[in-house]
């Protein structure tokens, strides 16, 4: 499940909230972290609202492009939970109710609980395959290359890991990161040739404000990322040889 | 500057990091929050890494597709800040040092300090319009309907404020948010019927898991969206009489 030709991904956030500002998204960090390890790169991401149309523009965009396809949010049993029948619709499928889900779903409830509404949380496109999620037991589901997840957190996180085992692993990017007092344009033409030393690396320069006028407590985060331990060693080397030309050092960061 | 035309805009966020999952964005949330009282109905927000490619497919279609379109990150002096080289390329238009924002940057260094790197963060189409930042003094920039932020959180926001008069007005949209102690499904039904007499609200259903397995802590937050105050109270209004009728009470939320 592991070789060297790479695995990338996209997620698609769906859910009026995210672009009206009232939630604030966690789930592309948690999935972005949930693939780093994996060794899956995440491309691109999108979020849409709960409008077929759009899903259904994204999902398609997506899909095509990238091994994989992670969609967080919408699956739930009310009138705005569209996802399955917008992915149903991306993929031209039929859209029904799974037999394993409804197994899962009838025996959550008491008798007489599992109404219509919330056998709705079964359908899915025919042939997906179920994501199982030991917190709220609703499942998402698999279909092709498309991980379809809820939105809430702790619920989206469980069926990540149901889903770990369906993915194809590719050698994950190590990073080193290094915290340093000095402003971004004194080392900007050092890091520059470090860089264009090392083309397989992605080295990236992030400024922080802590306390705006406050001297010392701003300055700039480097992140030395690549596949190649070795090289980012190297690499890590040279950018604290910089720092330290200009006589500042550097903290280890996460 | 105010009328009853849709006024749409779409976020794009460049960034490396963010696809990483190394940092946490909060950009999005943060215009989202802030077009919401100017009536601007943000559609659709897309996340790509620092490669010029990207940017430009992304740019390209969400400027056509909406009223504005307000990008974040990549805006400084190290060799992974392409922003403007990029909008630059998706307009078709040649990339130089803007006399204005020179004349910004030249103010805020020591003499010596102001050097190469440092005049790149000067450089925007030709054409471009300046963007102030009164917390770190380097510009965004703004090209047709396109606007070129920060991804620092704390310069984002200045420039946002910055921003805000260029921007054409709609009728904002109202949100009465509603929380309940019952369970998604027991209301789907009532709830639908509500969505159904009321086409031009947005019915938003969000169920949440404060501590799992603890009996009453879990619930559901019920958002009633709309551009016709009157209406929305009524709706709201019918959505108490809905949970009331099951015998729950509701709290009114942010």
């Amino acid at each position: 499940m592991r070789d060297d030709a790479p695995v990338t991904a996209a997620v698609l956030i769906i859910g009026d909230e995210i672009l009206s500002g009232r939630t604030q998204d966690s789930n592309l960090a948690a999935i972005a972290r949930f693939l780093a390890p994996l060794g899956i790169d995440l491309k691109e991401a999108r979020v849409v609202p709960d409008l077929e149309i759009a899903i259904v523009a994204a999902v398609n965009a997506l899909r095509r492009r990238y091994t994989y396809v992670f969609t967080t949010g919408g699956i739930g049993p009310t009138h705005d939970d569209i996802t399955a029948d917008a992915i149903g619709a991306a993929f031209g499928l039929a859209v029904e109710h799974d037999d394993a889900a409804m197994e899962i779903l009838a025996a959550r409830y008491r008798p007489g609980e599992f109404n219509e509404r919330r056998q709705r949380m079964a359908r899915m496109p025919k042939g997906a395959r179920i994501i199982r999620n030991r917190v709220s037991a609703a499942p998402g589901f698999q279909i092709g290359n498309v991980f379809v997840l809820a939105g809430v957190p702790k619920i989206m996180e469980v069926m990540l890991e149901d889903v770990r085992p369906r993915l194809q692993h590719a050698i994950p990017v190590i990073s080193r990161s290094l915290k340093v007092q000095l402003p971004e344009g004194q080392i900007a033409d050092g890091l520059e040739a470090i860089q264009k030393a090392h083309p397989d690396l992605r080295i990236g320069s992030y400024p922080f404000f802590a306390i705006p006028g406050m001297p010392g407590s701003s300055g700039t985060t480097l992140v030395i990322r690549g596949r190649n331990n070795a090289e980012v060693d190297v690499a890590a080397n040279e950018v604290l040889a910089l720092i330290e030309s200009f006589g500042a050092s550097a903290t280890a960061v996460e």
